[in-house]
């Protein structure tokens, strides 16, 4: 199910539902990275993806605080969306034989799902403003800050050398 | 299949790879888009998704220009990330009764579209230059500069008073 259900009739019924949505999004995402750490060669790569892990599980904590706030027991749906995303990322490991464009591969996929969690907390974010609940959006923001911070330092570390070594 | 499989051996081949997934999603906007413009109630939503229409058939003309730039013969690859990703955009239409909660959910349904081509054009765009093929990079560019202005529109759209209507 996406985040759209005949069961969604009003704005905070749509908040609600994407919150699930990133909540299980952000579950997925703990369970990707450990892989994704495995297979990076580049020690920078190797770091960054060990330091999201860890962003990533309070991340997990901070959705259910919002979930607490807004009075709603923290659940997930499932997303295709995530779930697409994610595959493609799982494929990486073992895929690409060279290591250096493998590399380069894991820096895309990861990036992928950076940019899958902004858009949905800037949405959310947004929604909880329209809703008078600037609290829980103060709380996603947060997360949002570490997603987009995540992004910056993938970039940086395939322009500081990745995509030249493997090219 | 996604952007990781076993025939990806060099960096060349994880781009033009990447080039058939962007290929793959652009075409399935332009497919999408027609059914978001009838489902839209905010005329300005309505006219935003109209205009994106028009430039998603320029982007399909110039990753196709790029494929011939590079000497490979346009094709795309299914993946199940954009896939995933506009199977949540098809269930807005006739999913959510209220037509103000609709519209919130179509502008974030189409955010998502936009952020993951952002983040693919992103990286095609720095693979391109890492293999000496900035003239690629610049098509592409166009591209990019197109998603991220279409993603700022729709961020206007929805603080100019699609999300307090539906809220």
């Amino acid at each position: 199910m996406g985040i759209f259900s005949k069961d969604i009739r009003t704005m905070d019924d749509l908040f609600v539902h994407q919150l699930k949505d990133i909540y299980y999004a952000e579950k997925r995402i703990v369970g990707a990275l450990p892989q994704m750490i495995e297979k990076a060669t580049s020690p920078e790569l190797k770091s960054a993806f060990e330091a999201h892990l860890g962003e990533t599980r309070n991340h997990v904590r901070r959705v259910e605080q919002v979930f607490q706030m807004h009075g709603v027991t923290p659940e997930t749906v499932d997303c295709p969306a995530i779930d697409g995303i994610i595959d493609e990322a799982d494929e990486v490991a073992g895929e690409v034989e060279d290591k250096r464009v493998l590399d380069a591969a894991l820096i895309a996929a990861a990036q992928a799902v950076e940019h899958y969690e902004m858009t949905r907390y800037g949405t959310l974010i947004a929604w909880a403003n329209a809703l008078g609940r600037s609290d829980c959006g103060s709380v996603l923001k947060s997360n949002l800050n570490e997603e987009e911070a995540a992004d910056k330092k993938l970039t940086k570390i395939a322009e500081s050398g990745v995509n030249a070594a493997a090219a």
